[in-house]
């Protein structure tokens, strides 16, 4: 294709902080229909196409079943899990013209229950898997970074069935391995699986794809000492406390207009890990308060928080209500209504600096079990840099960014149940199978790879989901010797079934390279006056690592063979199907 | 794929009168999750996949750029185009978290507008050509067929920009033949395009590609004369009326409890081509009355009336309330406020029966101009069998029933006006681009070839569409050397890239063949201890042109050669592109 036929602009000016979303929309990969709704211009549907190819390929090499199933479902369905209720604002719900509730399909599990129903009556016919590429809708309250967290995507969801934990077992494994070798294959092998907590999915072993990145929204803890890894949500917090010396008594110190807690432990002289932290929380069913202490330099986890009291909450509005005081609440002589919980990060310590509830005060020496008798302790803390790993007990953890690509969840029988699907086991009795699912957002991939492959110029994409393989630069296509160059390169390329990009307009070398570096094409020629002066053209790679003038009696093979070495690279890093 | 881990049940029951979605429900194709709303099988998602890369083939060959736009649209996209108030409850609009007005997309001008505007506003750059595959919500008040008329459906839309007349008319050439060429390549050659009206998209010239079929909702006009062919929304509808020698009085007649055309016309002895009849509307927006006489056997085509009218209409509810005497309405003495309009299908005629506006008689005798005064006919009749040929004049015309499978329309600047999409033309003058948009319907196009290849025991599907391209059948697997033969040439042939669809099944001849025959695969090789015993596999295509034993040495070859024979004769049936 002739780059003057594509459609989109590409420009100069920054527009956004976060690289990708920066690269992709300098580039023309995409335009803004609505908040986290998109159209998206012909590179960003090519590279789509390739990473969909890739998926279909590892998933039908795991026996599965391509399906579709619909956008828009019938409330019922979703009644029938319960999820039309259990699901807040973020599923999108209707009424059609006939009155009847209807839903915006944010995930499948209903939808693949409701297929396999009734056609999986015997064990005979288990596992099997079904998956398909569809279009979804959350409404998410905060979309950002362009693809990397929309309101629509296009997402491929696979569902698996069973009949005993360890015949999931087995496949979830499969397809583990067939996640890490889709991930290398689209061109980013460091994407890592971490465990991750299962939320609103319901299940027990579940597991995240990570891509590492600083402008990642998810916080990954990694032993770099055993190879322990776990989003921050399902990830136990563990960390060591020292018992001081000497024992000091409890006793109130003014602390004047200081009530943050860096500006209590700054006033007073002592290591945050030295506090003992107040955070207020309310249920969202009812208001009422929840009360968390914690080490100073502990954040509290609100996942396990809401796993651990079986229930929805939200940071206070109004702490006062509670009769707790702003700024300075502590363990010690509390009087509130309110649930109180110690996370495990206080375990162990002495001497704590703590709230005295009462405002420009704070308790110091506080030793918990002295001074408030046995105190249960609950793992309610996100794990910290320089933390305990809880496989290996080093103190290795580290923590990072990282944005989701994938994720995978053993889900048990949680959907079978309530719809109450069933199949006949060898003896005849019925039994709810057990079910696996397996998710990755294709638009969100595209937006990561573009953020952990690009240089200040534009996205170096990789080979295998590249928009075009060669991109051709004609440098004065009014000379007459590049021209016919330029054309019939295009033309021999094309015949041989290579992708091209052909750029043959009359603009500057800066404004053409300028493009070509946007459009991020794996493999580029340039032909000019000079090249052609020397008898040659120059090839170069996006990435850097080859540049070398090219016979132009060879060039096909030349091009080919790059295509080849680029591809090989990544062949490389793909693990083997087992 | 073994039939055995196919996911989809086969039966025998017809549940359906309709043939494709009595054999797509029997086949396990798909499965119905609400009304209007399917999850799709294997099978079905399989030959979707090849009727898109046709479709994409198409497209690209004709220089379309695939792109992708959002289902989920901001409301104010369709107010800007004056839609979001035009288009009634078929469609689906919700409210979003923060409260703003969205939609769901059923047809995507607008979103192509919005992705060309700002990024197309040199002249330079036209014309061009956007595609996407996409799913889309219609909230059809009558969903039937099952895949025939949906509610939900993956289409492919296409969009053109150009700056003349001339250069759209050129490209609808160019898209014209490309429809062709999909509809012949998928295999179904005999899809006709007609003329058609353009409905809520604008513009002026459109067609509709129809798969003529008994059971299809449109009715179409052909003239096998001179071939020219249009739905009968678009036709012109002309009659001849001979003036009878003698010119009667106009003269009341009793004709009691006779009211409907036919029993009037039963009654008195008359056909029906000698009554005007009355048929009574409302016009949406006040409810007013709107009358037509027409010839006794024309209808009134509603189209013709809403574009005559420029209003929406409805058949009338309580005609008592406009003062009309129901059943016995006539133009003769006619008191009644109303908008009166005479049908071109009167025009001519002599001594007609028409109702006397008074309960229990009619009048016969009435000559219109001598009874009425001169009046105005306007076109608004459907088009009937045997009338007259607007474009060669004969009395040839033929009615037929069609599945629509495609259309193409010339917008020309209704959208870019209202969306004030511009670019700079020659002389720097800012312009609206003129627009084309071209649609397949892919789920509609899969039911109307089944509808169309198919016999008593499954469908036919051609090999270029066909979910697998061959069925292996082992009968007796227990058999030692069947297994051997069957496993191998399941290896052999998928080793070789062909889709086949193996079934080891210990089940009865009987059960297997009509398995095989409910998926439609067009070739099928049967090995059994039989065909074994005599040295041989038994080859034979599904739509029974082929039946022959073959040497298990050369099964492959064979195999090869019988796809490759199909194959052809689909590709006879394909116009050449232009």
């Amino acid at each position: 294709m002739k780059i003057s036929q594509l459609l989109g602009e590409r420009f100069k000016e920054r527009a956004f902080e976060i690289e990708s979303q920066n690269l992709m929309t300098r580039g023309g990969y995409m335009k803004q229909v609505g908040n986290g709704i998109y159209s998206l211009f012909a590179p960003t549907k090519r590279i789509q196409h390739k990473i969909e190819r890739i998926i279909r390929e590892e998933m039908d090499n795991i026996d599965g079943q391509e399906v579709l199933f619909p956008v828009v479902m019938p409330a019922t369905l979703w009644q029938a899990s319960g999820r039309y209720t259990s699901i807040g604002s973020e599923m999108c719900r209707f009424r059609d013209r006939s009155g009847a509730d209807m839903v915006l399909g944010m995930t499948h599990e209903e939808a693949a229950v409701h297929m396999a129903m009734n056609v999986a009556g015997t064990y005979a016919k288990y596992p099997f898997m079904i998956y398909q590429i569809q279009t979804k809708f959350r409404d998410e309250p905060r979309a950002r970074g362009g693809l990397i967290r929309v309101r629509e995507f296009t997402m491929k969801d696979a569902y698996s069935f069973h009949t005993s934990q360890e015949d999931l077992e087995k496949y979830y494994e499969r397809a583990y391995r067939a996640y890490e070798r889709i991930f290398a294959r689209v061109g980013v092998p460091e994407v890592i699986a971490v465990k991750s907590d299962s939320g609103m999915m319901g299940g027990s072993v579940s597991h995240e794809y990570m891509l590492l990145t600083d402008i990642g929204e998810d916080t990954i803890i990694i032993c770099p000492e055993c190879g322990f890894k776990s989003n921050v949500e399902a990830a136990e917090c563990i960390v060591c406390n020292e018992k001081d010396d000497e024992i000091k008594p409890i006793e109130p110190v003014a602390t004047y207009e200081n009530k943050a807690i860096e500006e209590v432990a700054g006033f007073l002289g002592v290591e945050k890990n030295k506090m003992c932290k107040a955070v207020v929380y309310q249920r969202n069913e009812d208001d009422s308060y929840v009360l968390i202490f914690t080490r100073g330099d502990v954040e509290v986890n609100e996942v396990k928080l809401r796993n651990y009291l079986k229930a929805e909450v939200h940071p206070a509005t109004e702490i006062d209500a509670a009769g707790l005081c702003a700024g300075s609440i502590g363990p010690y002589e509390l009087k509130a209504d309110c649930t109180v919980i110690f996370d495990r990060s206080l375990c162990g310590g002495t001497n704590y600096v703590c709230g005295a509830n009462r405002d420009g005060f704070h308790m110091t020496g506080l030793n918990i079990e002295r001074d408030l008798g046995e105190v249960e302790y609950v793992d309610l803390g996100k794990a910290i840099e320089g933390g305990v790993c809880p496989v290996c007990g080093k103190h290795s953890i580290s923590v990072s960014n990282g944005i989701e690509v994938g994720n995978i969840f053993q889900l048990g029988t949680k959907y079978t149940e309530a719809m109450d699907m069933t199949y006949d086991d060898e003896n005849g009795k019925r039994q709810h199978p057990i079910m696996g699912c397996y998710g990755i957002g294709v638009g969100r991939l595209i937006a990561s790879v573009c953020q952990v492959r690009n240089d200040a110029y534009g996205p170096i994409w990789p080979i295998s989901i590249a928009p075009w393989q060669v991109h051709i630069c004609a440098l004065r296509s009014d000379d007459e010797n590049v021209r016919a160059a330029a054309d019939k390169l295009y033309r021999d390329l094309t015949s041989r079934g290579i992708e091209v990009m052909y750029d043959d307009r009359s603009v500057s070398a800066g404004f053409m390279f300028s493009d070509a570096d946007l459009l991020g094409v794996p493999v580029r020629v340039v032909i000019s006056p000079k090249t052609i002066g020397r008898g040659m053209f120059e090839l170069s790679t996006r990435d850097k690592s080859i540049k070398c003038d090219i016979n132009p009696d060879e060039a096909v093979e030349k091009v080919l063979e790059t295509i080849s070495v680029l591809q090989s690279r990544i062949d490389e890093q793909v693990p083997q199907a087992k």
